[in-house]
């Protein structure tokens, strides 16, 4: 597909600089633009590579000077650039009435709304309800009285225990697991027996949760994450969890049961966070930080046990003299041994 | 569902004190629980959260006095409003004789036991053998030659290599893996060359899984998991590792190849274990510690590398001291200029 | 299967000695190993066990000295072993024509190469390229135009999204998810707006990839993972890394978007790497370090933040020796006091 700077411009309204009739045929990263391709500058820093980059033309900011290509200025390069590449290479997803793949399993009582579209293997349990335009891609099972949201996307194996509720644009990467059994037990007898997990999950509208993620029903009543939260891949999350609104949560992190997030809490991969601890609002958990009781919201965490930025850095600092402290000491012994004879 | 406190008390064996004749038409754990609820109260801290709630009756241990509102007094709160949550709801799992979906393949040569039941789009192969009253949710696959015991459940597309052999009510949660190839290379000439891995896994009874776990099969022989271990999400065994009877093991864990775990050993969230080291019978290693050399049994291990609870925690105090400790050893040296002078 | 020692040591181009004779009924490991076995011992410092042991005869290192039972003398008896263990078994793996399972939905613009396997309840998007002896276990899905070469496996539940690139002999374990979204957002009026992931995956000869292991696309490129790497479970790997050939990557791993992995690094268990670093080639990352800058290549780190091994074993003989230094300067100060009175 052959596109001139000038309807590229068009298309993400933005300000030719340069031959705006210049045809440009393929949309593509700096590191692998070459000629006859578009591609962007999301930074002042990268002009370098771009001025090196063989790329026919470029998607920059505003006040970046021509240099013989054409640019298109936006004030959001990345932006524009996904657009224009989307466009180019045809990205379409046509819907039309309900589509179920012949080989899905859908139960009677199952309500689908406009336009749902469910994959080939998937399973819809008993009184499950999928909201209009949503799509389950092939061997996603839905289990009894789940209700599923407008315009969400579950990817391929995505499995839903029983009663879970989602709300609207959710989407959830490949193989994560929704509503398991929390993890809870009791000793009897030299036995562990187990603690019956009756509860669901509920995520809120716009969550999306990354691959192989895991988050367990509560055992009563619900575990629950907020609207606009996004939760990467392989994460876990205990039963009972409460996590706020437009957190984000990084790979690897694991969340023990009843732990409560507050909203917009930023949590850095490898994270851990102990059963029933509270972390206000706005905290901010640096990568493998590891919490053991509540922390107040507004501010950083570093470190195992998790302190606030501040206090971690200097005793990390103080972990770095140590060998000189311990040099230190054994001359100022060493003097007083000299001094006393 | 409406039902009487007599009657609710009648199923959990209780002992009714306060008006029975009340009627109740949902359980709810305190958090939720309004008028027409029942809830429970696990402990008597929780006694003043139960007098700020409009629940209209509870579950209580022996001893707690009437408070307008009748309660339900049993040795065990939790346990029992399970049981009248579950029964109030209705969850009910009928079975008769085996009930194979029409999607699932099945291999002729497969052995299933009475009530045995297999979900869409299963897969069972040559020679599998499945127990009586187990059942496989949608998408399990089973290799051949599998074995697996009575009553036992595997949750959505739980996968069992060939050869794996599992005892009598088993449960392992959706999405995870029992058998695959154990990471096994020896260098050769630049490359790494994969040491074959022929043996398989053993889980034996009253064990639960969770979900997207992996447990390796072993290089030639069997890794073990020991009769009634409880193993949480997102869990790495490697290869040839034996882990012993009522272990439990929490979430984001990793059991390096052919470490031994003893009896009771206990398991917090994120610990490391190097291969081949050998943990004694009932050792707890706390969260996110890290064993790098054989431990003795009956004690709790703390840090990375792991030590004894008691020398981590001298050796976290003397590291939170040392910005003072700095400070001191700095007054010293000047001290001693000073002296000098 | 009964099997004479002579014909054993054909298969192995091996030395006997001992009874050539003898009937051997079984292969198994030293720790299971009884009469009518043949076991094998990789190293002289198991020769005491072999001793010990009841198996009827054994494969050795050259110059292993004959002690009643017969001995098959090899350079490698771990690989010899495995082979013998195969063929007694037999592990058999016949192919012929391309074998489609008739539940498979394969799109009709798909191309499959000779002796392709497809296997149970697989979907094949449109405009896939499947290479010859390449086998899909049950339940893999592979998006939209992605290319898989020669001789690869797939096992069960493995997803490929849109357009991943999948070189010849390369080894996928049971769920695990190839080309899943990057984990990227931008923050836009309290929300965080998603960044498209457009990108694919794209992965060498030769690689091997455990389970439950996620591998994120690129955001307008490519994710790559060079030629003869091997991954262990549960790893993660971000969006845009590149990881070079022959590394090793070991469980439970997260590399954040962007790293730059050289080749033949060796990544130990639960290492944690931060978005846009660089690791020169031939590093090793020892179990659990933390790396958060540029790390030259050919060194061993260790650590969080990861620093050079000798560096960090003396940081940690100091923080060991803390408590004394503590009471050392207590000391140096009471004596300061007791001076000055």
């Amino acid at each position: 597909m052959s596109v001139t700077v000038r309807e590229l411009a068009a298309w993400v309204d933005g300000e030719v600089a340069g031959d705006p009739e210049l045809a440009i045929d393929h949309a593509r990263p700096l590191a692998d633009a070459g000629p006859g391709d578009i591609t962007f500058v999301e930074d002042d820093r990268h002009l370098h590579a771009w001025h090196e980059s063989r790329a026919s033309a470029a998607v920059v900011r505003p006040g970046v000077p021509v240099n013989g290509r054409p640019l298109i200025r936006v004030d959001d390069p990345l932006m524009a650039f996904a657009s224009i590449l989307k466009r180019m290479r045809g990205d379409h997803f046509t819907r039309g009435a309900i589509t179920i793949h012949p080989t899905a399993c859908v139960h009677p009582s199952a309500v689908l709304g406009d336009e749902a579209t469910i994959g080939p293997f998937c399973v819809v349990g008993e009184g499950a309800v999928i909201g209009h335009r949503t799509t389950l891609h092939p061997g996603v099972v839905v289990g009894r009285n789940c209700r599923i949201g407008a315009e969400s996307t579950l990817y391929a194996h995505v499995v839903l225990y029983d009663g879970c509720i989602l709300g609207e644009r959710v989407t959830i990467h490949a193989n994560s697991v929704i509503g398991s059994d929390g993890f809870g037990y009791r000793p009897h007898e030299g036995k562990h027996v187990k603690v019956p997990q009756l509860g669901h999950v509920e995520i809120g509208d716009d969550v999306e949760i990354g691959a192989a993620t895991t988050i367990d029903r509560g055992t009563f009543g619900a575990t629950r994450i907020g609207t606009g939260t996004k939760i990467d891949n392989l994460v876990q999350i205990g039963h009972n969890v409460v996590i706020g609104k437009h957190c984000i949560i990084v790979a690897c992190t694991a969340i023990a049961g009843s732990a409560m997030i507050g909203d917009y809490v930023v949590i850095a991969a490898q994270v851990g966070i102990a059963g029933h601890v509270t972390i206000g609002a706005q905290a901010t958990l640096a990568a493998r930080c590891g919490v053991t009781r509540d922390l107040a919201g507004g501010q950083t965490y570093l470190g195992f046990p998790a302190i606030p930025a501040s206090e971690e850095k200097r005793r990390l600092a103080s972990i770095n003299r140590l060998p000189q402290l311990l040099a230190r000491v054994k001359e100022l012994e060493s003097e007083k041994v000299g001094a006393a004879s």
